[in-house]
């Protein structure tokens, strides 16, 4: 329990929030440097929570000590699973209309701010939408200014990787691969998997897979890594190796076959990990990739958003 | 409980067994034709039962109005989680040297012959395997002899789907594509088909998946399910026959962009509701193709190896 005069006493703070499928992660700001962070479930991990009650749970233990000026959130807690449905923003979409689609919602006490997605077409034409990257990729473009020229493809590998187009400080068009889930799904419930041994990764097998996939389709790599197991006695952790490669040289060949992707330099944004495998793919395919912290770029662009508010 | 009279006067009979991972099908067959079948769970649903106390509880109901003279037995029966664990058959490999291949197995008082699989290399020159389809596939040469002339494909769809060359009546090439696993994983365990709606089957909705196979990569139409659901407001029903024909589509692409395979009409041979869309799916790819049914074709494989017992 806190006095009268604790609470007067709270430091005034803003809370950043990126809460998508699979990860909450909060930060408390104070005096524009981030004070603390915290984690909660995804959206789509509440498993009958109410989305409320965990946020409220999650951002307790901040409240005693600041007072929140201000909750802004990303991603899937804009969806019809989340906090409320936030309707996208129609590409080529800026910074500046993008903020300004915020929608302030209400519930008890409590008022937040959740940022829109995005809806564009994909490189074949055919609408894809995306919701919380658009807020890394508004923040790398405020860390790197020089992103906002030109016409340049970022990357944001994921559970649903996400290839955008952004030109001239716009996001453009965007094509979504479902890499990650996929790669998940068949390491957990597939026949791929299942065939035991030592789980440490091996980069060769990396390698090899992202060999074949700019060899032959993905339907036929795929069942090798069952056969390689079974007669050719490899482990499950060259094997798990050798699907990541397989699935990661799909997305990066898939890609590069679009006649209307941009070309050249290619921003990787998300975790330090998973950038670096999509960087040693786009180097087998000669293309070139600088690696972006994804946690840099989402603070960044939660930051640009609130600045608004 | 029968007395030694009912035992003596008991009819002789043959048992005939497809025993794959996911289904046992057993055929009594008495004077060369069947009496009566019984199914049972497949090799990889035993969940813990012992496979011997599997068969015997199948085979229980014919047992007190039979003596069985042979049991013969193909498929993953003969792998590591079977019965016993059969060595693959390497090709080119016939009828004569296969069936000759077939292991006697003895239990308490049973014995059973179990068929062996197949090894052959892919059409990439990768090593594969396969067991059952051998039988359906020798089976398939018994019934239409023309099958036995010349060089030609066929094609066993399902779980992992076999596709095999046949030359003068070996079994050559084999390769296998993981479809059947990999459509029931994506139906029933990922993101793609989770947005509810009717389930109603749509047969425009194949043809379209079909299509999109024809013209992009399988890594970038995957998530087209999904989309079309979220965006275009496509029903579940939609999504899942535009998924099979995007995942049918991709395996027929795949085996047609082989150098090394071989040209002009395929056979499939399987369930016919499943050959009736691998058919139409290679009609849109202007290749022709008969179907002839799995069943019968098992059946004539598992007589032609079991009149040599």
């Amino acid at each position: 329990m806190h006095s009268a005069g604790d609470l007067a006493g709270r430091a005034p703070a803003s809370v950043l929030c990126d809460w998508g499928s699979s990860r909450l992660r909060a930060f408390l700001e104070v005096e524009g440097r981030v004070a603390a962070r915290a984690d909660g479930p995804g959206i789509g991990l509440l498993g009958g929570q109410a989305p409320e009650e965990v946020l409220r749970r999650t951002l307790a233990p901040w409240r005693a000590s600041h007072e929140f000026e201000r909750i802004v959130l990303c991603g899937m807690v804009g969806s019809r699973a989340g906090l409320a449905e936030v309707s996208y923003v129609r590409a080529p979409a800026a910074l500046a209309p993008w903020r300004a689609a915020v929608q302030a919602v209400r519930w008890d006490e409590e008022r937040v701010h959740i940022l829109p997605g995005i809806q564009a077409q994909n490189f074949r034409d055919v609408p894809d939408v995306m919701r919380g990257e658009e807020t890394q990729i508004f923040g790398a473009l405020r860390l790197r200014a020089a992103l906002g020229e030109g016409r340049r493809m970022m990357v944001l590998p994921g559970t649903h990787s996400k290839w955008v187009e952004v030109r001239d400080g716009r996001i453009a068009r965007l094509q979504t691969y479902f890499t990650g889930e996929l790669f998940e799904l068949l390491c957990t419930r597939s026949s791929l998997l299942r065939l035991g041994g030592g789980l440490e990764p091996d980069e060769e097998a990396f390698e090899i897979g992202v060999r074949n996939a700019a060899r032959y389709d993905l339907a036929a790599n795929l069942f090798e890594t069952r056969s390689a197991q079974l007669i050719e006695g490899r482990s499950a952790g060259w094997a798990r190796s050798f699907l990541s490669g397989v699935l990661i040289g799909a997305e990066v060949h898939s890609m590069l076959a679009m006649p209307s992707a941009p070309r050249g330099e290619v921003t990787l944004i998300g975790d330090p990990r998973l950038t670096d495998s999509y960087q040693r793919t786009l180097a087998a395919f000669s293309v070139a990739a600088q690696c972006l912290d994804g946690d840099e770029c989402v603070l960044a662009g939660l930051r640009a958003a609130a600045e608004n508010l």
